[in-house]
């Protein structure tokens, strides 16, 4: 039986995790990979004495590259630095390099697979989007035979989780954080997820798959969940639907993507209206396959795990034909400037005398605006959706609606799928 | 560039749909496939004088057989024969062979698999089950570093719309099937569909791809939906789900596979709940990464092209190397005898006086019985839930109850997932 001998960066949650697997599966991935996987290092600053790999680690990654029995390093230490190092200098010496790591892969990803490609390795990244669902070689591969106009997603399961609080047990923002930190579904610097950056990467990693070139998380409009309250909450029930936090893109007819990560209503019959807790859900709309919607756990250890070392597989199966997965570095005005689609809102006013004038005056702004009643709705409250209006339109016509005297209190998208 | 010339046999719905496919997608195929793809023959008896490829039409397989420049075959005829023979004489004559034929692959498969193994070629069939959803290739690559415990699914979308017909607008069975059939999605003969035959062969293809060994549908005990009725549709509602006919095979503890394919009550709860109308889903639960599930349109002719078509990219790039796929033939007794393992079921029945006497009774021969309460249940009438009992045992029980002048109206089982 000939070996495949591998390098783990990291020995944290997905890093030990990768261990776990291997030796756990260890035959069905020999059968599989049809050559035995043998983990030659970890790299870790860490000692675990106590482990029956221990004789591996290492805190030189220097070794791992300088050893030529290593042709594939794994990547499980997350953060652009230095995995991005790593992950060039690998690629520099002949070894294909699998990754997790969604941040490096948002940052890095064109850069990386044009090296790759260069030297004729393989860079894999399943793991990086949705944990142990299946999701980047789909849309690579099969569908293939389509163009994808559309992809929508809820990508981030700590937020997920903190709404799905929000919405069943009319759980606070703040109260269903606290309680996401506690069963450690959130970090303690809860920001990447709550603020949506950690979405952002990952629509960007889809949209830069799907549509050949690379977006940048800088250039995607990132709305995160903290102005969510459960007065939006229950203004989504009432309208019919649910809020999830969606990272989307889409194909315009003037050839330039549409690209944001926002809170939104989404409609109850929606496919991902039933995505909840830490799921994540991810539907691609596509012009043969229509829509294919992917489901399951978004993170965690052995799901992320498996998603690494099925990459794992892949490599040392390709490690003379390389895999198909490719795209070009950014175009530039590929992306459509944020605030000029036109798109539907929720829209959360209050005004100084009764609901019903609040409205009444609303509608001099906005005079496509539909009244949405909830429950309790609060004296001079009133909610609204507003279809079809440009973000830039919208935030006139609230700018004058407040110098008239009607506060904004919030305002929410609404989806269209 | 180089050009890979391919044969499409049959000009039905998908293979008329993988000329369109083919045509419409071109340059992106070719992109991804590094070669451009030719369609050199299409085989069929009819003639199309009209189409602009109408000079590819040939009546004679053997002058695609005998064409050294075919290398993949592409099979849309459907039904057993002449596929089968067809298939042998590709894979026997340097061809690698992609089909859309759930027949052929559930009846055929492992022997299929291993003739393309010995002569180093690809047998791919990812259209074969759910249509434009990946399923093949996610189950056999991606989830490669997982032990699948259960696979579970709405896999004949005929059949899902009926029962959605029947759920949503309280529409009989005969009135359902008739509209699908005006509609399209039935046939004249609608048997294979509704008496459970054709989700009965991909939960076939789906037990051999996950557990390693090939199931024949003559193995699997199969329920189609003719006797579920508007009451046992109430009753679902009643008990907090929905009736779907689902394939749905597991691994049980003693190394044998638990295989059936019937109509079931299953949660509101579930993922699999909101798959309505023609759509499918499918549920994998993996030990490492929980349950995935994959929902899309199970058939029609450009989502089951468009997977026919992936397939032809992944053989053109893998010309040399083979795909990983494969399964062995069937194992004697991997299978478990049907009725023996201990399952959940709604039983309808029918006593000579009230509905309370009838529970009563009812319950002197299944003591562990609940009670479900439809609104407008008629005089005499009475739903039970049964837990844990074997077809088997609970078939003694009701012949019991039968003998004694309780009327066993119908039984449906009650998922666990």
């Amino acid at each position: 039986m000939k070996m495949a001998d591998i390098a783990v960066l990291g020995h944290g949650v997905v890093g030990s995790g990768v261990l776990e697997v291997l030796l756990s599966h260890g035959d069905s991935i020999t059968r599989r990979a049809k050559e035995a996987i043998r983990v030659r290092y970890v790299l870790d600053l860490r000692e675990f004495p106590e482990l029956p790999y221990a004789e591996v680690f290492t805190k030189d990654f220097d070794r791992i590259l300088q050893d030529p029995e290593v042709r594939i390093v794994v990547e499980c230490m997350g953060g652009l630095e230095p995995a991005f190092t790593y992950a060039k200098a690998c690629l520099s010496n002949g070894k294909s390099f699998v990754t997790s790591n969604k941040e490096l892969v948002a940052a890095r990803g064109a850069e990386l697979l044009a090296l790759a490609q260069k030297n004729n390795l393989n860079f894999l990244f399943e793991a990086s989007v949705g944990g142990g669902i299946p999701i980047i070689r789909p849309i690579s591969q099969c569908l293939a035979a389509n163009e994808v106009s559309e992809i929508a997603g809820i990508l981030n399961g700590t937020t997920n989780f903190i709404l799905t609080k929000m919405i069943r047990e009319r759980m606070a923002f703040a109260d269903a954080l606290s309680l996401a930190q506690q069963l450690g579904y959130a970090e303690r610097d809860p920001s990447a997820d709550v603020e949506g950056a950690d979405a952002c990467r990952k629509i960007c990693i889809l949209a830069s798959l799907a549509f050949g070139s690379h977006v940048y998380p800088e250039d995607v409009h990132t709305e995160g969940i903290t102005q969510i309250t459960l007065e939006d909450v229950a203004y989504a029930d009432a309208w019919g639907g649910v809020v999830k936090l969606i990272g989307e893109v889409k194909m315009l007819d003037s050839g330039k993507l549409s690209i944001q990560v926002a809170p939104m209503f989404i409609s109850r019959e929606s496919q991902l209206a039933n995505v909840d807790d830490v799921f994540n859900g991810i539907l691609v709309r596509g012009d043969a396959t229509g829509d294919v919607v992917f489901y399951g756990k978004g993170a965690g250890k052995l799901p992320t795990a498996s998603a690494v070392v099925a990459d794992v597989i892949d490599c040392v199966k390709h490690l003379k034909a390389r895999k198909y997965l490719f795209w070009e570095d950014a175009k530039p005005d590929r992306v459509e400037p944020y605030g000029t689609v036109p798109e539907d809102f929720f829209v959360r006013l209050q005004g100084p005398e009764s609901s019903d004038q609040a409205f009444a005056q609303a509608r001099t702004r906005l005079p496509g605006a539909a009244r949405i009643i909830r429950r309790d709705e609060a004296p001079g409250e009133v909610g609204l959706s507003v279809g079809g209006i440009s973000e830039n339109q919208l935030r006139m016509a609230l700018d004058q609606l407040s110098g008239e005297g009607l506060r904004v209190l919030n305002r929410v998208k609404i989806s269209d799928f």
